[in-house]
């Protein structure tokens, strides 16, 4: 495949993505059926960090942030960036720099299989970040690579314009086309999970109303005193 | 062996378990032999959490919490929840709604070698978690387990009853039938330290008062200028 | 190579290593090339850490902190501890009451690529510690090793009294015959900076004023609407 | 997504698959831009093995391999398993009953982002497999998943019907669509290859017929003897 | 608790130890109900090593041999080496040396949760060992430790006496006391795989004669074209 | 620094260099008093791999691969490529071609802290490499690095001309200016080795020769029966 940049996406409803952020990760990751998460080594460099956007993605050489630059020119309001270096890496490929030139284009927030820096002026900035690593490690502008194509990040398919929801549990992706109905599962999740939390701080069990007991014997486990 | 759930066990007494608390993980550590440590890899979920309580064990599938909820089921005021999956996981077996369960029926926190979930609800309940990983992944509720048997957890045996004692600096287990005589050993080593810590800051050198010049001779080394 | 311990060394001056220090390691590594950076898996064990000093080096047997000891022993104010195992380890080889003895002889933190513990008193002190684990495993005194020799910490070379530069990007080293230029190459670097990113803010996109589009066109980078 | 099992997948022709075979993993992965190769970690379990075929997909809970056996109901000859688990996982899901039902119906080889047991009889069988670990740990048949649907595996996308080559250098993912380019282009590539070999064999050297010197001086790099 | 070296300790049966060792790692630890594994690290230095004996236990400091010495002056023919370091280590704590001195007391093997080396030697001798790393990191004979203690080395609880069976898919542990009754487990596993292997042979699915398409309908899945 | 290439430097003789090789890693490594060895990631690629020779050392971008170009304009036969990217990069920076250019100019080997691709091919060849990972993923020709630096290779400071010796237990690196000093002791080394082995063959205990007994009770160890 040809390396190239992609001006013009398709891009999740910002109202319906924003309605997901305030759900949280791990609501909207079992909603749409435990999927789309990205691996746990990807944690937000400080702790309350949280995003919720349309994924604007680049697909880069390891230790080369030209892309990020590239990506930052086809940028609208609401993205949050998406950076999939080809190969593992955990060189610093963003720092404060591009995170002013980001928030000045509306870009909400960054997510990189890869390393950052600059994290203790990125906190006072409150430019939320998810990355595999925090390291000063500088990097190159030298290498070819591509803005808005599918990119794997993290173990997860990023689409251009996907969905990216990020808070302290980690990365979920959902697809663009999925927003809407995912967003009514997750409600609807939201909604049986605040009866049962009454139930269970009333002290009833989980093993009593899921009929738990019953289906332990059945699989052969033995109760003794 | 046939999985199963044992109700009664033998708890070390709640009292002494509290006082080991208070005294920290390296001091009990060291205070009972440079024994019962689990790895290194078992981190708190948020920077102040401690616990001390008596050790409610599970062995169950990775990926799979049934057997938390059938654990809850025969726990006591007083426990901490002790997971050990039979292989690698890090996924989220455990979230807010069971640490709701947990603190209804007493259970103090949770030591899980694999991952955890809505650790900003967590935080905010200061329920103590010592995990692997922090992953929003889902677990099912399939496949049968044990509660209260032996288990091999983050490398150190847990057997229930056992005292578990969980700060900053990682997680202890106490034999039950041990906690008197750490409890004691603890507080003689506390003591000791006071002591040293009240020379050194004067400015006394370990080196100095360790004997060290001449055992460092003895093995060869060179003293230069 | 006997084991030694080197009473008197050269050191960086301490004015422009604090200099080197208030411009934060993003930025020395950068000014210099590039080089001297520790491995990322070094991390401070609270968020503020800094540190600005000189190399007090520590070439000791995983495991055994008897050399931490002798190099309190040779220590200067304004040296920081560079500790190197030589084979890997995770275990716990400073704790409280080695960092009230080097803050009454003016040490100024810690460098360590194996384990740290006691760190919840730590960061009570303030005594900025960048380590590979937190680990309340306790070490033994028994082994002969070496101070002030040259050693590799976390993938850095690192001679007795080069400077020492950490924050919450990680740990650089600067050869102390390089202290005076890197300072001053690092001033250049931040002033350049300090005018790119208002240019930054204002909107002006990096893509552009470094002429990117053209050398991506010559990459054979295609852009697509 | 609910979980699926499909029958009818398009797949790529294999006889191109195994022209792509026979060029190997690196000459493949060139060709296609530098694009589908697995993580470094797949590793094949013994020396020799090598595979082209056709993938078959499947994506289940770790630790259980029911939707193993459910791709073998709908394998076609000329397969290969690409199993992907929904989180990580070292579990040995497949061993060597299921390469017999695997051989017996035509399927070629296995590539698991999990684990594999029954490893010298597999070597005996000549049945290649790429895994993550190499693992007794057995699995249950427990919990649903779905049979030709996209995978992310090992850090790469793929499709059912897609091409997979594997070698001693790793795994790569060719799209089917993408299969007769790509076998086009690396052909063009061992051609291309074979005469620079020859010149190298000669003594010839890459610096001086790709023009190296005038760029590294371009790019700053210093000469000195 | 008090280093000491125990004499006298009683050992699984030598025959029935050594039909284990024929079923193989995968067959006993599915027969003892998927437990005793050890962790997936632990990885045979040749390919067709294979062990099965009585577990002479080695708690011991890393880098630290000396307690290795001390189990071979009470260890019995027909044992094999378990050494768990009490802390985290890759040193090369075993060679050739050892080897020759454990065969001359017909000690069968090594399973190590840390290093050796001498692997080029080992293999020539065809002395198995099952490590977590490969390293010629020397180390030194100077703290205490245990002989024929309890200990836990890579995952798995091990007694002295316990049955250790080793192969090219890990390492098993069987409790003393069950070695009889694992055995014939496993003879009944294995006389049913037979018969599996055979239908599997001919062409028949597991999918079928384990009812496994009406499981999955059950579970929600869909089949599709 | 600067980037540069180094065409003259200082090498060890090769002599003692090749009767170095021939006692191996680990008796080198003890014989220069247990320093020099680079980490144990860093494996052989095929089991029989030894070489001895010269460091001819590359500082590289990670994922570029043009200074190993640079550095074989400047070989010498004997020499032994050093691949120290300045990133942790597992990518596959060197494969057949080089091998053949490397072979054609004489150099011995490689070692890289880094990937390695055409591992089949380079086993057909004999030419010994040792990698921290095996992996197709190609390289780019692009940016500065410097060729007879100082480097820190896998956890070892390696200068220029160092010897460099590799085997299955790893690779150790012994200073230039210390060849003929450690091959000396290397060589006694094997002479005590030879009479040791002699008698733990005969059934002698390390633990009775080396007094071990009074040893472990003085440091408090306990014998039980």
């Amino acid at each position: 495949m040809k390396p190239r940049v992609i001006r013009k996406i398709h891009r999740a409803d910002l109202d319906l993505v924003h309605q997901l952020g305030e759900m949280g990760v791990a609501t909207v990751h079992e909603a749409q059926g435990r999927s789309g998460l990205m691996k746990p080594y990807m944690r937000p460099i400080f702790p309350n960090a949280r995003v919720a956007g349309t994924a604007l993605t680049v697909s880069c050489h390891p230790g080369d942030n030209m892309m990020i630059h590239a990506a930052l020119s086809v940028c609208h309001a609401g993205d949050v960036l998406v950076v999939a270096p080809v190969a593992d890496s955990t060189d610093g490929m963003f720092g404060d720099l591009l995170a002013e030139s980001s928030r000045a284009h509306g870009v909400l927030g960054l997510v990189i299989d890869a390393g950052v820096r600059d994290t203790f002026e990125l906190e006072e900035m409150k430019f939320p970040v998810w990355a595999k690593a925090i390291h000063a490690q500088g990097t190159v502008k030298a290498t070819a690579g591509s803005v808005n194509v599918d990119v794997v990040c993290a173990g997860a398919l990023v689409r251009p314009g996907d969905a990216i929801i990020g808070d302290r549990d980690g990365v979920v992706v959902v697809p663009r086309e999925r927003v809407d109905e995912v967003c009514l599962l997750s409600q609807q999740r939201m909604a049986r999970e605040e009866q049962t939390r009454e139930r269970l701080k009333q002290g009833e069990l989980g093993f009593d109303f899921y009929g738990m007991k019953d289906k332990l014997k059945a699989l052969g486990v033995e109760f003794e005193d």
